[in-house]
């Protein structure tokens, strides 16, 4: 049994705040050339895809380099519903490192933001508290989740240059008036120890509870993410 | 057991005569942004990926649609070698379908031909016949290969306005003296029965003859091919 697990590439689609517009645009066709192919611009971290410790980590190992074969992650389900918009997820909400199978090399936490898709409040997901990425550095597990990511995203009001060409500050480590983390905390635990990160996770909706999930990014050169088909397989 | 069967993607890699250029350029940088990250632009048929029935097949179906686990494959490697440049690869080099084990539903096909990747001379590899087609289509089985495509691709000097823009005709349907198919029939004999084409592999030196081979595409709204990391998997 398959599921994709990945949310659609097109022109237009959601991006992270300051990302590159994804465009998706037809190149030969069949009137002109008798063939069609298309030309995909985007960001590497557009849509569903896996950060590289390079992302956040000076100096970190890029998407291209270690064995392609841990991106076929043993993962595990973990509900971590109900969730209100910034809620910082706490170590207790994961399971004890004691407690996991051996198995596991990957947490899929559940927030149900993939209901925002696509609108403001996309942006509003709960992050995980610096111990709760703790606790998955001691369970030796990588993160994935159904939102932009593991740390807070920008409010639409922190970025007024938001649709102007590059970053221009306010990104990550943007400050705010809540009790939110500066930098990327959570990103920089996990992606310090080499443990992967998953985001914009879709269709999570009565998955088993185990299941292997195949991430296998594109093999960017020296890169710091990729999109990658996220896609769950498990025994009926 | 894994192996990584992708070519890397990178600024100036080869691609197929017409096809986009292909950059990976940084984006945001750790210096002016605090983490880093990269926009791709490529076309949907550079390096290691997968054809949609669109790509050769007006009306064909895109790559975004159909059943996600279809590209999670029951490989079998047929050793095609010693082949000739442009030589044309007749049936009875194939698996008879009556003789296949009916789990397999992807011939990998080892030309040889990867190890001219990055050279002129990567454009001379062999092709299928008509025939030889056909008879993947009798079995029911995809193709996969490293080469440019099942089809001839197009000589250097057939191309004079090789870096010159959009395509101008001299692609997949460009005559020539030699006694090679005009169009795409194999393409057209394969995507026409939805058998998927897996193009440009690298690293089949030494692969069992069984084994499972992973080609998600990226899930590209409406397009005729994706990228892929394309990634074998077989027990010890």
């Amino acid at each position: 049994m398959f599921r994709d697990l990945s949310q659609p590439i097109e022109t237009g689609m959601p991006t992270y705040p300051g990302d590159p517009d994804v465009t998706l645009a037809p190149d030969a066709t069949h009137e002109a050339d008798g063939y069609a192919t298309s030309e995909l611009r985007t960001g590497t971290h557009a849509g569903t895809h896996v950060d590289a410790p390079k992302h956040t980590l000076p100096g970190g190992e890029p998407i291209d380099e270690g064995a392609v074969g841990r991106f076929a992650f043993e993962a595990r389900l973990v509900d971590c519903r109900p969730l209100a918009p910034r809620e910082a997820v706490a170590p207790e909400a994961l399971p004890d490192p004691s407690g996991l199978d051996p198995d596991v090399d990957l947490l899929v936490l559940r927030t149900g933001w993939e209901s925002h898709w696509g609108t403001v409040r996309y942006r509003d997901h709960p992050y995980l508290t610096a111990a709760a990425a703790e606790r998955c550095r001691a369970a030796d597990v990588g993160v994935a989740l159904d939102a932009f990511g593991p740390d807070p995203t920008p409010t639409a009001d922190a970025r007024p240059n938001e649709d102007g060409g590059p970053n221009e500050g306010g990104g990550p480590a943007a400050s705010n008036e809540r009790d939110e983390p500066d930098g990327t905390p959570a990103h920089d635990a996990l992606l310090g120890a080499a443990l992967p990160i998953v985001e914009n996770l879709r269709a999570l909706d009565g998955l088993p509870d185990r299941f292997r999930l195949y991430a296998f990014p594109l093999r960017l050169r020296g890169a710091d993410g990729s999109p990658v088909r996220a896609v769950a397989e498990w025994e009926e």
